[in-house]
């Protein structure tokens, strides 16, 4: 572990640091895992929704980009990004948004999973004469949308989407559940699994597939074959987070983010640390409290991001943290005005807190960025 | 019910929606209350953090007000605002942004609890000839910070401040674990009696107290007496939720805050429909799941606003929103494209995902609000 640098105690506390050097190594580490599985990756740009990140994460502006709201479809695509799927089921109402940005020579594509979407868009094509991008829900995993591989909807919404039909998009969000090696291998396959049979009913009924796409943060780490899968999504690898480390996908040296806190009260009687970071600074995401290790609302880091055993964040308000001190730690040890991290249950939710990140460079050097906020 | 005017429809969803009556008459009910029963009001702007909900919460630039970060302070400063208590125990590196107002005309007031944080003011203030004003957190009910109304430490701290001591400040959060008239009657009494005692050990040892500061939205509306206090805190009533209608100090009919969703698909097999409001538009915040009602993240209404009862958004992801059936309810009756909006739990929380709000005017016509952001 490297010191931190005398830059990390300035800006005013809460606020939001990422480990440039841990957030290349994450980026690094999953492109080549993908390319030599056979495929290549579609990055989801939603856990950090900046400019700067989409840099480490795309290498070139016609790389393709996953992200989950038209707000960053149009900042990305004024930064010259060109590719970009929406992966959010389309709304009737967003298809001018998505017009106007295909005039520009975005190819922004779009998903949908029933065939009220599909007409509202050869309908929306055929009044404008307007071209656009379509890729069809499948459900892998019976959690969310997406219709099954062997619906029949699937060749009728196809059909209906003719020349705008591009490919078959599936993500496992199930695999969250999963914490085995083996388990999320399974998910894995089941994922691909679903395109494929999907695809391959399509292909029977004379329908070409141009794009299979795939994915999720667990599905894309422990995936073995990605040989006849056209691409793989995955988001939150980029910072990781501790709903990942439970799952099983990284550890607390891979985990790029954290919130900087000070420490503003005592109370001695119950062995509690008051901090200035409450729920707006880490967000109310508890996702780790179903899981098999519960980290509150955060683990405990010294400044310089050694990890306190133990520590964690056991309850929010909107701006203070209390943490419980265990009997290994001594109110003593952390007096008012110093200053700890916390690493977030959940990145993309504690990214979303902030207007503004803090960037701790490899050389030790200290930059900002700016993030894309809205709808 | 008076149908929704044609605008709602119009901007993309999701969105935040203030309904500008019912935020007008919740003001007007707790203001007149207060005053009724012989105290003043010093609204706390952190639900909606804008300048237009100040316009509405003070009726002039020298009335008191409440906030939660010094960024709020700076805005509402710049703004005009004269009379700013920042209510989360200060870190010493932040006495320097402090100073910096109150060299501009600011009656910036902090809070603090111990002695480490007095020390620094004093020395703060003796190093740069800047004077303050210090208000000290009594903790009326073991939830979080402050000192106890009898502890000698009071004292100590007081006197350490010297002439940069205020008064007393207290916060009974613990009131949103009551739901009974008769308990938050108890809970308001608790919290005046701790400031009350407070005071009187503070003015035995001779040292004046200028304010007594109390008050939580729930103690704020069931206090009997305010007359010996100076000030009233309250902060989400300006809107409430569905965290405050379960405590049983709003109905749903005085909920000023949702969230407009687009219907994006149907799971007929499991009686589902999918939104486009994830946790992003609504928050994590599940803070009636341990209520006597847990209404997930959110109660559904229609788009006049008139409530669906018994329907609740169920779960959310990130931009999804997943809306389970009851029996009461067919899935042809929400097809893909209708709009709902969707009460929150927490309106700090939920308003904190929008840096934009949509405001439903009096007279039907259509605002928009900027939300301050950052800390």
């Amino acid at each position: 572990m490297k010191s931190a640098p005398d830059w990390i105690a300035h800006p005013d506390t809460p606020y939001l640091l990422i480990d440039e050097a841990k957030l290349k190594s994450n980026i690094n580490y999953l492109k080549q895992r993908v390319e030599s599985l056979g495929s290549h990756l579609r990055p989801h740009l939603k856990t950090l929704r900046t400019l700067e990140a989409a840099g480490y994460l795309l290498d070139s502006k016609s790389a393709p980009a996953t992200v989950s709201t038209l707000a960053e479809a149009e900042a990305y695509a004024k930064a010259g990004y060109t590719d970009l799927l929406y992966a959010v089921g389309i709304a009737p109402a967003k298809l001018k948004r998505v017009a106007a940005l295909r005039q520009q020579g975005i190819n922004l594509h779009i998903l949908l999973d029933n065939i009220t979407q599909a007409q509202a868009v050869v309908d929306y094509a055929a009044e404008f004469g307007q071209d656009f991008s379509v890729f069809i829900e499948i459900d892998s995993d019976d959690h969310r949308g997406g219709i099954k591989p062997s619906d029949s909807k699937l060749l009728t919404i196809a059909k209906t989407l003719g020349e705008h039909f591009t490919g078959l998009m599936t993500h496992a969000g199930g695999s969250y559940a999963c914490n085995t090696e083996q388990g999320l291998k399974n998910f894995a396959k089941q994922e691909c699994d679903a395109v494929r049979i999907a695809r391959n009913n399509l292909e029977t009924a004379g329908i070409h597939c141009a794009i299979t796409s795939v994915g999720s943060t667990p599905t894309a780490h422990f995936g073995e074959d990605f040989s006849d899968i056209s691409e793989v999504r995955a988001g939150v690898y980029t910072t990781f987070d501790l709903v990942m480390k439970n799952i099983g996908v990284c550890d607390f040296s891979h985990i790029a983010m954290s919130v900087v806190t000070t420490v503003i009260g005592h109370n001695k009687e119950k062995n509690w640390l008051l901090t200035d970071s409450g729920w707006m600074a880490l967000s109310r995401d508890s996702g780790t409290a179903g899981q098999n290790r519960d980290f509150g609302y955060g683990q405990v880091c010294k400044i310089d991001g050694s990890v306190l055993d133990g520590l964690c964040v056991n309850s929010t308000s909107q701006e203070h943290g209390v943490i419980e001190l265990s009997d290994a730690y001594q109110l003593e040890d952390f007096p008012v005005g110093h200053q700890l991290r916390i690493m977030p249950n959940h990145a993309c939710a504690t990214a979303a807190m902030h207007p503004v990140y803090h960037v701790l460079m490899s050389d030790g050097s200290h930059n900002t960025w700016q993030r894309i906020t809205g709808w």
